[in-house]
């Protein structure tokens, strides 16, 4: 068992204000805490390390918006594995780019 | 912390045929070995419990198109949780067909 | 160029509360004008259909709920194609049960 | 109406090889040809533009691996649009590393 690539998007719902970007650099910092390459988009985060890890970091951040006072939070997380060879962030953007050369 | 509804998608890559059932079949044999309710669907599988099993069976669910071969695994989760009152694959459903009516 | 299978979720962010019953109840009235099979799950709504007519669909229901006074919408949607034999919601469901029969 | 930020995913399944970079390059270099800001990701393409120009896109671009030879496509739009302020790809990011300094 190798690395995952991973995305992960937390919003909190009935906040009151369409602004989430409170919540999301939250959401940022606890991220930072755990074991994990972390890359941010305008879409999410993505991260890269053990699937394990991944998994923890997601059960303590979805979390986080409820710590400050949101009632309703919709995590998502995208897993992407591949077995067959090594497998990077820049390894992926690298082997498309290539291709549009 | 209470009970989330989650829904859970696992497709290997790179299979060679373009049917996906068999590793389906697999995972939802998998999912059943834990403490969720689960609802298979046309698009995914529904799960309701508790944040740390529902993360513990992706862990475990993920793993199984490798076992069975696949060399690539894509895994996506999608979590929904309300703390303000009790939440259930049934009650989100009700809500939704009352307003309908 | 066949039918579609596809998982449409559409939610308002910053209404005040974190019910939304009200926005998904108005974008199951409005998905029922179009020439799709629709089905409501706990997690989103399955449409089987022409993929073009999907997306007329999308671009009507992602404007339902600003019409209900949401400042922001977020609207997801996944596709899922196969052109190498009949494709339904109840094809896909049967292929899995039966293999765990 | 104004300008959403939305992802797309576009992956090919059954196809010999866990590989899938020349199905996204493909993909890509079809994007460019529509009126939309593009940004390539580890997990996706990230649009800004206009929602119909996005779903203009996404009728393309969900054909492009089934013309190079796939079976079975899974394509996936996530689409993020806020009405009450000016809403952009590098907008979102600096809202969040400001809140993170």
């Amino acid at each position: 068992m190798g690395k995952v690539i991973a995305e992960l998007v937390v919003v909190p719902l009935g906040t009151a204000t369409p602004s989430v970007s409170t919540y999301v650099a939250e959401v940022e910092k606890k991220l930072r805490e755990f074991s994990l390459k972390i890359k941010l988009t305008p879409m999410g985060t993505i991260l890269e390390g053990e699937l394990s890890e991944v998994l923890r970091a997601v059960q303590e951040v979805h979390e986080v918006p409820f710590t400050s006072g949101a009632l309703r939070v919709g995590t998502t997380l995208r897993i992407d594995e591949r077995r067959d060879k090594d497998f990077t962030m820049e390894g992926k953007i690298r082997a498309v780019e290539e291709k549009l050369r």
